[in-house]
């Protein structure tokens, strides 16, 4: 049986980032497949009272984040930058992802959405980022038009729902069988696991 | 001049345990001394609105923090209980640990409270469970009677205010200098930077 972890992101969060840029690589030496699941943590931070990010609502928490990352950012290279506005909206490019049914391409694309986000400071519920992410990903424009095919859509409530259902309250989260965890400080323990299985 | 890092602690805080068990060891092979700072959570949380830990507010959250806390405990052949009720009180507990002037002796009965409510499931808000720890301490019975001093009590307020001025909005919490770590997760980065200062 293939060894297998589900990497579970948001677009808007900013661990997810790190993770993304990092969990094939990291996941390939330990022979483990990763599946790329897109959700939306809106829902669920609704239903527990929040409507906003918790690093907006609660101020302390928000700027030790953003120095956390700008350390975990230079620790491994990566470029960092505060998007603005923060959080973004991830409805599109999560959709988008969804309709990216070639693995390779689907984790290419991923990772081009969170660069602008996050490497370049691009907002990407905007068409023209997201166009660019598809161009860069060698796939074509108009598949921008599957962001409003009722099928995507519906996979996305899906997603989420299963999100919810697994026990998800943040992201990056992974899934390895039912157990959860939830962190990219978490992601070795994770895919030792999966390696394990 | 000596290398320090600053271990600010609450007691009721479960991953507060996970680093009091390592931290000292973990510092000395940096060369790095430890200082430790009990501090309350409660009014901090208070002031963001929460009258509870956020593991009862949020119950998906509470859920993964206890097998996470399994889990990490297991992989450290630590002994792990929830402690109940949960979150427990540790305001005695912290008077008393700012009553213990000595350091190792400090650092030593800190160990114990958090043994006695993290591997025994004790309740450490118990008069007859702190005079054990101030027992295995090497401590005499009667310290307890400085969780009435005045001045204890005020210098645990004066803790909690310097905890909240110096941006902390949770346990474990670690400063070198001002920067700021949250989380044992951090422990070995916020090590790393005192051993280069």
């Amino acid at each position: 049986m293939q060894r297998r972890i589900q990497f579970w992101f948001e677009f808007a969060s900013t661990y997810s980032y790190l993770t993304a840029m990092r969990i094939e690589q990291a996941a390939a030496q330990q022979d483990v497949v990763v599946e790329w699941h897109p959700f939306l943590l809106g829902p669920i931070f609704a239903a527990q009272g929040w409507n906003n990010s918790p690093f907006n609502i609660y101020p302390a928490k928000g700027r030790y984040m953003w120095r956390d990352m700008e350390r975990l950012a230079a620790q491994r290279g990566l470029p960092f930058r505060q998007p603005d506005p923060f959080p973004q909206n991830g409805l599109k490019a999560a959709r988008l992802t969804l309709a990216i049914e070639d693995k390779t391409n689907r984790a290419r694309f991923v990772r081009a959405v969170y660069t602008a986000e996050f490497a370049r400071g691009q907002n990407v519920s905007d068409d023209a980022v997201l166009v660019d992410c598809l161009k860069s990903t060698g796939l074509p424009d108009d598949l921008l038009d599957r962001t409003q095919d009722p099928e995507i859509k519906s996979d996305l409530i899906e997603q989420t729902k299963t999100a919810q259902a697994k026990g998800l309250f943040g992201a990056p989260s992974f899934l390895v069988g039912d157990e959860l965890y939830w962190g990219d400080d978490r992601l070795d323990d994770a895919i030792r696991l999966a390696a394990n299985i």
